[in-house]
């Protein structure tokens, strides 16, 4: 009897293919792996520190690179790796193909450096897949209606990778510089543990929460197509977590995680006139910007002005004080500041759902401990305050012990 | 009445974009030159060294690298480029649009490393053209009707640009680092000559004899399909050397050049049994590798055996001794060796067609001087001699001393 063999898509990240050697670490566990019979699609970044020296170059020509040529040029940046990978897979003495975004038929739209994947055209993968050759495919990159080369943005490679794996109906893995999940960044606060599984949702508000091991979007095509992701380190040797539909087996913890974001923009607003117009055309402008807006709270109307907070990226501040003085222009009344001298501190549980009191018991110890919060914000299974650089080992000591994380 | 604008190919090489400061420089040029109401399709190679390192990066992961992603990832070369000047000229105000070579329609067959272009769709960049942007086209580059990335191999910047200006039935500037066709190398010999016009005929002489200011392929593109061609300096600032059809305004020299060429291997094979097949076999083998052989001469049989003698590359040295060996292996009567030391040194005129004694007179020169000769090959207008490399600077001299080069 034949049989058939399983298919997986393995997504490899910059440091991952950082160097020649670690190409043809990879390839080795690669061929390994296809030589026990899988069918394997591998998805790969840019090498390195690659894109930040194409953005470099980009910037010594202008300050203001049109998105559409950036994204011509930081493409080359995934082309270079499958070709390496490729070559390296070849030397082993397998069969493999290189395939750029576009050659592997991710069809996008055309807003540069933020395009979204509309359709994959799989044609190509599974013609390659059929003949036995192991697949590698450029992360990051698509093509748009037009025929020109773009980006998907942060994360990308993941995105590519889970979409890829969505489509072909397969489990994918994601190998990084980290071996899984762990319930707080472990090179911050050393006594993190790792989690062995975690549900797409606590997935997803921990990685919105500034956990940089995968980008929110793919966590979402991930959850909504149901494709099982494992998160893994790069060197093969330990069990990483593994990402899946919550279900009873899981162990129920109030408290998960803890995510902290260094790269973190608040912004206060105060006085604003009280419609909700005002405030629901101040996001639209901001939106109309491609700035992503992270946590947001707004407080009750007083003396009909309401104030407002959200936080952002830092490298967004520009266009966003722009933003601010076109504002305030057109509201006189209004009062704003920028603040960069913070972190975000969210704490995440699927217990929280269920369980009440943890809100309070956060507030009381952050109280007690003498660290000031600034915004707070809350989900359904987390909650998220901005809080001073100075505090912000404190305050992570501070809830790991509390919660046991 | 409108005037019709003119449409030229313009094409930089490497040194010409080898950084963002040349980059921004040759944006300029182009930019002065559409604001005066040209039409410009600009054509430009990899950044300075950026190949060499590329290359270096695929050496890294394996002595062979695959051709079919070297092609890959050599091509990401000029995609940098094209990204970057696009940008610089769109930063100066005025449309552009950056086109690798597949989306600028240059179809080739599917010969990676060496590949002929079989067919140029010009729909994209007359499209582009008609809205008044300037196209900028990665050099070097095709695809294959498979849909892989193609490379064009030495000078294929060249033939990108002559075979566009072929197509497009305009005119082709080719921008060097050197300003102009000279009678012999001037960073060799101090003393040459500039020309401002020369013919097809002897343009590709002197630079299948070595002189490397166009690739041999480029020049009998431009000869078939009678495109105009000017070298000129990257600087824009002096008159370069037109390459034309032959006429009777131009100058008649019995010699109008000479050339050298350093990178020369000469093989001489001895007492090959006389049949003409054995030969050509050999010459079979030698092309289905793709090893491009330079100067031929095979003396008269003698004894029922021939000598024969024919220069290559040295970078081919590999290659050609694995096939010497097999030949060795059919033919065991044969002795062959191969020599790097020497340098070829040409001396091309359209004048000695018709006028006798150049040949007499160049052997005379070189016996008087005592600078020996090994392989000899004549063509209608021009004499090659193979001599040893530390005669090289006394050959020059006397040659181009005798024939006021």
């Amino acid at each position: 009897m034949q049989q058939k063999n399983t298919l997986t898509v393995l997504k490899f990240g910059g440091t991952s293919v950082g160097s020649p050697e670690r190409i043809k670490r990879i390839a080795l566990e690669i061929t390994r792996r296809s030589a026990l019979g899988e069918d394997l699609v591998v998805v790969v970044s840019a090498m390195g520190k690659s894109t930040d020296l194409l953005v470099q170059l980009a910037h010594d020509i202008t300050p203001t690179p049109c998105k559409k040529e950036m994204d011509l040029l930081l493409s080359t940046g995934e082309q270079v790796s499958i070709a390496l990978l490729s070559m390296a897979i070849k030397d082993l003495g397998f069969s493999s193909v290189a395939l750029t975004g576009a050659q592997a038929g991710i069809k996008t739209d055309a807003l540069h450096s933020k395009a979204r994947i509309e359709e994959i055209d799989t044609s190509r993968i599974l013609k390659h897949l059929s003949k036995k050759h192991i697949v590698v495919v450029a992360g990051f990159q698509g093509i748009s209606a037009e025929g020109d080369i773009t980006t998907l943005g942060r994360g990308g490679s993941d995105t590519t990778a889970v979409s890829l794996a969505a489509i072909l109906k397969c489990p994918v893995e994601i190998f990084t510089d980290v071996d899984g999940v762990y319930t707080t960044d472990p090179r911050v606060y050393a006594k993190a543990k790792k989690l062995k599984e975690i549900s797409y949702d606590e997935m997803l508000e921990l990685a919105s929460l500034g956990a940089s091991i995968m980008e929110t979007r793919a966590i979402e095509i991930g959850h909504k197509y149901s494709v099982p992701m494992t998160i893994a380190l790069n060197t093969f040797d330990v069990e990483g977590t593994i990402v899946k539909e919550l279900d009873d087996t899981m162990e129920k913890k109030v408290v998960t995680g803890m995510t902290l974001t260094d790269n973190c923009l608040m912004v206060s607003i105060a006085m604003i006139p009280y419609t909700s117009k005002n405030v629901s055309q101040l996001f639209a402008t901001i939106a109309k910007e491609h700035i992503i807006v992270d946590m947001i709270s707004q407080t009750a109307p007083y003396n009909n002005t309401v104030n407002l907070s959200f936080t952002t990226y830092k490298e967004d501040r520009l266009a966003l004080e722009e933003i601010l003085r076109a504002f305030k222009q057109e509201h006189n009344s209004i009062d704003y500041y920028l603040d960069d001298q913070l972190v975000k501190l969210s704490v995440v549980g699927i217990g929280m759902v269920s369980q009440s009191g943890v809100a309070s018991r956060l507030f009381s110890l952050l109280s007690d401990h003498d660290i000031k919060f600034y915004q707070v914000t809350t989900s359904e299974i987390s909650i998220s305050y901005t809080i001073h650089s100075s505090d912000k080992m404190k305050a992570i000591q501070t809830i790991a012990d509390d919660f046991e994380l």
